[in-house]
C-alpha cells in the first residue's frame, strides 16, 4: 500500500477533536509536533500508550514539541475513554487533543492502517508516530504494529536529536544511541577549518584505518 | 512519495554484497530479519550505527534474527569501510551482510530514501530499518533521517515484543515502554474465561472508571 513516508507534506486534514475541530497544519502551525495513532480506545496497549504520552507531554511541551493523536473512535467514545487513561496513572492529565476519524480516510492518508486489525466498519490503525516539522513535513516516523506499544523514550530521544540538528543547522548529527548530553558528530559537508570555527569548544577526531578523519566528535 | 509499509510484502530484489549476490527472499527463509539502510560508507553516524549493529549481532542471533545491511555504495566500498567500522569498536565484528545498490533502485522500492541527501550520482539512503517477518511481510519499520542514528536498544525491544506476541499466538501484546520480563497484556479478543486457561498463572485487570475490564496484565 503506498503511504505517507518521511519528507512529504503531511496532508492538511480537517477533523474533529476531543478539542475541538482540527485542521493539522494550523495545529502544526510553527512547531514540531508528533502525530500518533493508536487502534481503539478501550483497549489495553493504547491505555498504556495514552498514559504514557500524558506522562511525557511537560517534557515534549519544554521543547516546544505538541502532541495529536488520532483514531477511529468518535469523540465522544475519546472523551470517555480519557477518564480510563487519567486513572490508569494518576497525576498524568490528557492535555492533548484526540483526533475521530470515524471515516477510516484520515489514517489512509497519514499511512496510519494496520494490516492485520480490523472491526466490523473496517481497517484500523497501527501504532504509527509521525513527527512533522515547522514545515509541515515528516521528519521521521515510527510504524509499529498493534501488539507493540511504542517507547516514549525513544521518541523524546528521536525529538532532542532532530531539535539539535536543526539548531545546528544540519551541521551536526547525533550517532547511534545517542542520549541528550552526549557527544554529537560532525556532518560530512563541515570542513576541519569550517569546524574549527563553528565549534571553537573543539572536536576529537576518531583514527580509523582509512584515515579519512571523517568520524569527529564535539559537544554543543 | 509511495512506499513500503507495515503488512507490505518485503520486494524479492537480488543485490550484490559483502557475502556475495543476495536474493532477499531466500535470505529471508523462515526467520525474522532486520534490514537496514546507511546514507554512505565512511561517514560518521553510519559507522557508530554499523558498529553498534556488529556490537548487539549476538543478541539478535540468541533471538535467531539476521541483520541485512544496504546503501547505495559498491561491494569494494563497503569491505573497506568494514575495516574502520572494526576499529572503531574493537571486538565488534561486521558478520552480516551489506548489500549494495549502485543503480538506486532497491532504496525506492525499500522505501529507504532519504528526502533531502543526495550526491551526484542521486538520492541516498535515509536511515530507515524494516523488521521482515519469516513471511516476508513488513512487521515494523523505523524511518529515521540522517541526522538522527538509531537506539538499536529500541530495535532489540521491539524484536523482543515482537517475538513475544508470535510465540503467543497473538493473544498477548506489550504495553508502552515495555522491557523484557515486565509483564504484558492480554489482549481484547481473548475472554476472561479463555486468559485463565492460557495464563493459569493468573493475570491481574486494571480497576478503571469504565468497569470495562479490558486492561489485563500478566507475566509470560
Amino acid at each position: 500500500m503506498p503511504g505517507l513516508t518521511i519528507g512529504d507534506t503531511v496532508p492538511n486534514l480537517e477533523l474533529d477533536s476531543t478539542c475541538g475541530r482540527i485542521c493539522i497544519h494550523d495545529y502544526v502551525a510553527d512547531s514540531y509536533v508528533i502525530l500518533f495513532s493508536h487502534p481503539g480506545d478501550f483497549t489495553p496497549v493504547c491505555t498504556t500508550e495514552l498514559s504514557a504520552m500524558a506522562h511525557y507531554a511537560s517534557e515534549f511541551q519544554k521543547r516546544g514539541v505538541k502532541l495529536l493523536g488520532i483514531s477511529c473512535d468518535d469523540v465522544a467514545s475519546h472523551k470517555e475513554w480519557t477518564k480510563d487513561i487519567e486513572a490508569y496513572k494518576p497525576g498524568s492529565k490528557v492535555s492533548y487533543p484526540i483526533m475521530a476519524d470515524p471515516n477510516r480516510d484520515a489514517i489512509k492518508q497519514l499511512n496510519m492502517v494496520d494490516p492485520d486489525e480490523k472491526d466490523a466498519q473496517g481497517k484500523l490503525p497501527s501504532r504509527t508516530l509521525h513527527i512533522v516539522g515547522p514545515d509541515k513535513m515528516v521528519k521521521l516516523s515510527f510504524l509499529y504494529p498493534s501488539c507493540t506499544g511504542r517507547n516514549m523514550d525513544e521518541v523524546l530521544r528521536a525529538v532532542d536529536s532532530l531539535l539539535t540538528a536543526a539548531q545546528h543547522k544540519g551541521k551536526v548529527a547525533t550517532p547511534a544511541n545517542w542520549k541528550p548530553g552526549e557527544k554529537v558528530v560532525i556532518g560530512p559537508s563541515v570542513s576541519d577549518e569550517e569546524a574549527k570555527k563553528l565549534f571553537p569548544q573543539g572536536f576529537e577526531t576518531a583514527d580509523l584505518p582509512s584515515k579519512k578523519g571523517y568520524l569527529r566528535f564535539t559537544k554543543v
